[in-house]
């Protein structure tokens, strides 16, 4: 029987051992996260535990309604001490789930504490964890340096003026880079009430008038070259399923014209309109020599009153089961064949896709570039275990493995970089088991060299990271 | 090496060990199943092995067609020592099916047979099993007692009288209870022949004229008054997808006239129908406190030769793939958007869309009802180690296996509660490897209280089982 | 730890080795594949192992294109020397992928090489094999006879004229039989442009004037017993889904009357055409006692570029996800019903389909037929080890894994023979498990035939071989 999470937590061969010390030292790129620049520049402290862990982290407030928490002590008006208490209630509970196991990293890793959280040890945890914030050490950007991260890569809309970015830029008493990436969700969204308002909040940050399609792509096109300016290396858009519907200039120009006067739009209208601005937006992506990310497979805000209550990303979102081959095949040739075609990360929230997606990567993969189209670790209801390892078992089955540029954590939250040690773990124990089964050489070497290529170097080198 | 199914079947490590002590005396809720009230209210003596196990058992002639059996030993006038050796022979190549490990904990735990069945061997078990059954404690009750069993959810018509399920309560010598569950599959499936005798039915055991879709519901009303006398705490309905197509009062009243005067429906008619009467439904099941099981995927009656032969539930459905997600979501959202959501336990016979209904529970969680929405257990053809565990594993990544409600036998078998042993040693092996992986701490404590709530307690509560 | 590839490869119990020692001498029958008999008759002796490896295997292209290749080094004009070289750079990187254990199965099963390939090691492994291969025993004919190969069916167009077939039917030297496999996919493909060329090839090859659907099922008639009086055994079609969409005799003459005179014919029209044909087909397969394989869910082609540049088969498909379940079920039991459904054996790209295919099968069981309906083995995607263990796991759960008729290579390449061993030693692998994990007892004479009927015998006895 193993120790619960000790040093040797995920790693159950010597192989897998060996292979870590490999990975262990190896800085993050965490080239997808929501981090607010915002909060990194402010760099505010904390209060307290809660305020880190349950302010704003729909993965733990899902978990505490499964259980049956009642909203006060999730979203409501209950004191920080009894929303922690709430949290700690259920985390026995919580057997399996990957919340477990970053739970108890981040309390190992950033608070020193290797107790395990329940009812009965709350209130100490409290204690213990309260005093570590007020030493120090809990800002923004304290737990960024702690955690070995050089880079990260924001979550940025068109429209933003980047300003966060460029005073962290300007401060050189931080080390680490964050640079934006381009989000245009908003402008892909034309059917969303948010479409026009966000049209007028570009307008302004362009100082242009749009009244035309090819009004919009000039404004992007303004925009892009400024996220540029400002290092940016990505895009990412999300999607239920990529579409496919080509059409002409005119038909593309009534369809934006109806939306800028706020008609309905149909189904098929919508999905015109999103393949030409995809399609426009991916040739400046590859001119720019950006990675072009599409999050495919999320269904949102699925329930109408906790929506009304408290908004977006609140923790009523899950995985859709739209067909995604065909459009996505066709999208991404309709792009390789103009030889506009970006390098592309593919990532699906509906695991059962993993297979579509690993394959759909070798369609378009092209010479002179390591792995130019990606397929993106295991995602959000993913990001687990068993998620994680079977998007490796799947990338290698079907492709290259050892181009792979590895995880993200995809987070809002400053502490859950140890996401990318639980991965690096994954990815040392996954190595490990090849080797140990004899099905790949004990040849260290190169064993750790894909390590670091995956923990880091490959990133990288793929975005092209100074 | 293991000796084949001896008592540490299943469990792998010493921790499985150890919990499964917590799981093994723990009595059976079975909250779904399809035992006939009658066959336990008159409790007859079966005569044979082959009348338990063969007469209706369609997982076992689907098995011995896949082998090549003639259809005269599986359904056919051949004696029913003839088809118990059919089946024997055929058992060696069942290699891997759960079927082979039902067999054998059958032959086991009732029988006391601990040889293998084969064509050779199936003389001698024939003559030995018959010698138990003769000695008596075969009869519907007494396996019920023998195995634990303290309360069963039968499934039964609305319009069905509940006799039995009278005269059983009435009987004060079998403390076993048996209660109803609604299945109003007859009243959703508007399109089928069945519609109108069905209906006609309802008339009758309501003393009601059902001209509108509004007196259909006042019918329904009244019978889940009557099931609910009658202690009825789950409902349940299967589905290929779950419809959501919303209609106005005025247009399922013309959908009602059409099917009540016999004119065919469009599938789009059929789904508006549907949409009305499942939300009535839904509604009233939240006001009874039932519970709302939604048993989606099959596709039935797939071989149309063999129904006109032997008719439905012979062993010719299979897994459907129609799309799940949005109606599904769309349906219980628009139940929540009320305040009329039931407690829910959503099932899919489609396991590649585990993930899909393991995200669905966390959208319409609700404060105060620990796992009010329920991811049911691997069913029908996912009733096996591989599905059993790995809707343990989905759920346990996506949300809380603790407040799982566990496992049914969702059979029509007496000899069926072995299922419950194989799934609580599945349970205990899975959380067993948790421990000694070092991914849960070795709280025994916590892991038996775990280990008795799934397989048991959590159920108890959740149905409100006095 | 193991020894990589030694010759205990994913045999990981003493149950598993014993077993495979039954399977290792079996003979092969490859039931399935792309072999071209022209080269087998030629018997050509191959230059180098570039020309074997490298000159028309598009896994091995797709994997280097996945790695950065420059495509001069996979179909241009560099030497066969830079191809190999360049193909030896990319292996190590292939951790986990298929093609690094064929690789070197097959560097140490024909070539005598125990050495692992790569960059490093690539020059004197190209010395080493091209002097093995000049030695001899690498044409054709030998490695087929080396790897104890006793009959091959091949892939052949309707109006193939099988002159091939008969020149090695001929040649009493060479004992192991190459039968033609019927595979009709150009008639089948009523909307591309290969079909009216097709149809003036049929025509001619027939000496018929084909100018309705009723002279074309003629035509196809007279081609299926000629196919017959060469040994054929099976036919063969592909589809990204099954199509059933009835009509009748005047609607598919009209089609076919669109078709003939090169008007674009709708989706519907297709699917009409399709069916029809498909429903032909089956009832005449059906009538000689053929075996019909459907292999489901490629989505071929896919970049339009490279297509033009290279043409079909050059590692540009990927897996497609349209329904299936729906169609396949309706066709299936249209002929079913008609007693003229043929033996079947249904083969999915997409694993999530796995357990629909799988399912499906007990539809359309039949007695006094061993597996009539076969679920046919982990297919190009998921021609790996967990493609092919999740295969069978997914067969043994649902069905009669004893019945199956196990694996092809459905290979263009004559080194590809030790995929044979690779499934038996993954086979023997999973039975081992079972046996040691206590799932199954251990009776070795049971265990031995089952791992020998699905290496050779049910093949044997399924599809007649004498």
């Amino acid at each position: 029987m193993r120790t619960f999470m000790d040093k040797d937590f995920l790693l159950y061969t010597e192989t897998a051992k060996r292979l870590y010390a490999a990975a262990e030292g190896m800085p993050i790129f965490d080239w997808h996260c929501h981090l607010s620049p915002k909060e990194i520049y402010e760099n505010r402290q904390p209060d307290n535990i809660a305020q880190l862990w349950l302010s704003g982290d729909h993965y733990k407030w899902r978990a505490m309604r499964s259980y049956g928490i009642e909203e006060k002590y999730i979203t409501g008006d209950a004191t920080d001490y009894e929303k922690f208490c709430a949290f700690a209630e259920v985390m026995p509970f919580l057997i399996g789930n990957p919340m477990y196991h970053w739970t108890h990293l981040e309390l190992q890793r950033y608070f020193g504490i290797d107790r395990t959280l329940s009812a009965a040890t709350a209130p100490e945890i409290w204690e213990a964890a309260n005093a570590r914030i007020a030493a120090g050490g809990f800002t923004p950007r304290a737990l960024i340096e702690r955690s070995g991260v050089v880079c990260v890569c924001t979550t940025d809309d068109p429209a933003d003026t980047l300003e966060y970015h460029e005073k962290i830029a300007a401060d050189a008493s931080f080390a680490c880079k964050v640079l934006p990436a381009f989000r245009p969700d908003a402008a892909l969204n034309v059917e969303l009430p948010g479409f026009l308002p966000w049209l007028h909040r570009l307008e302004s940050v362009t100082g242009s008038t749009i009244r035309s399609f090819d009004a919009l792509k000039t404004a992007l096109r303004t925009r892009i070259d400024f996220f540029d300016r400002h290092g940016c290396r990505a895009s990412d858009q999300a999607f239920a399923f990529v579409p496919y519907v080509p059409a002409d200039d005119a038909q593309i120009e009534a369809v934006f014209a109806k939306a800028a006067s706020a008609q309905p739009l149909t189904a098929q209208e919508c999905d015109m309109y999103r393949t030409a601005l995809l399609r426009f937006l991916a040739a400046e992506y590859d001119s720019k020599g950006w990675a072009m990310e599409l999050h495919i497979g999320p269904m949102r805000n699925n329930n109408t009153k906790m929506f009304r209550r408290i908004g977006p990303d609140a923790g009523f979102d899950s995985i859709g089961d739209a067909p995604v081959a065909t459009g996505l095949s066709r999208f991404l040739d309709s792009m390789a064949v103009e030889d506009k075609l970006p390098k592309t990360i593919l990532f699906t929230l509906n695991p059962r896709d993993n297979y579509v997606i690993g394959s759909m990567l070798g369609n378009f993969q092209q010479g002179g570039i390591s792995g130019k189209i990606q397929f993106g670790s295991g995602w959000w209801f993913n990001d687990h275990i068993d998620g994680m390892r079977e998007q490796m078992r799947t990338l290698s089955n079907l492709g290259c493995l050892g181009t792979f540029v590895g995880m993200v954590t995809d987070s809002r939250s400053f502490l859950s970089y140890p996401r990318h040690e639980y991965f690096r773990r994954i990815l040392c124990g996954l190595l490990g088991d090849f080797v140990e089964q004899g099905l790949y050489p004990a040849d260290y070497d190169t064993l750790e060299k894909i390590v670091r290529d995956i923990s880091f170097d490959n990133a990288r080198r793929y975005f092209g990271l100074q």
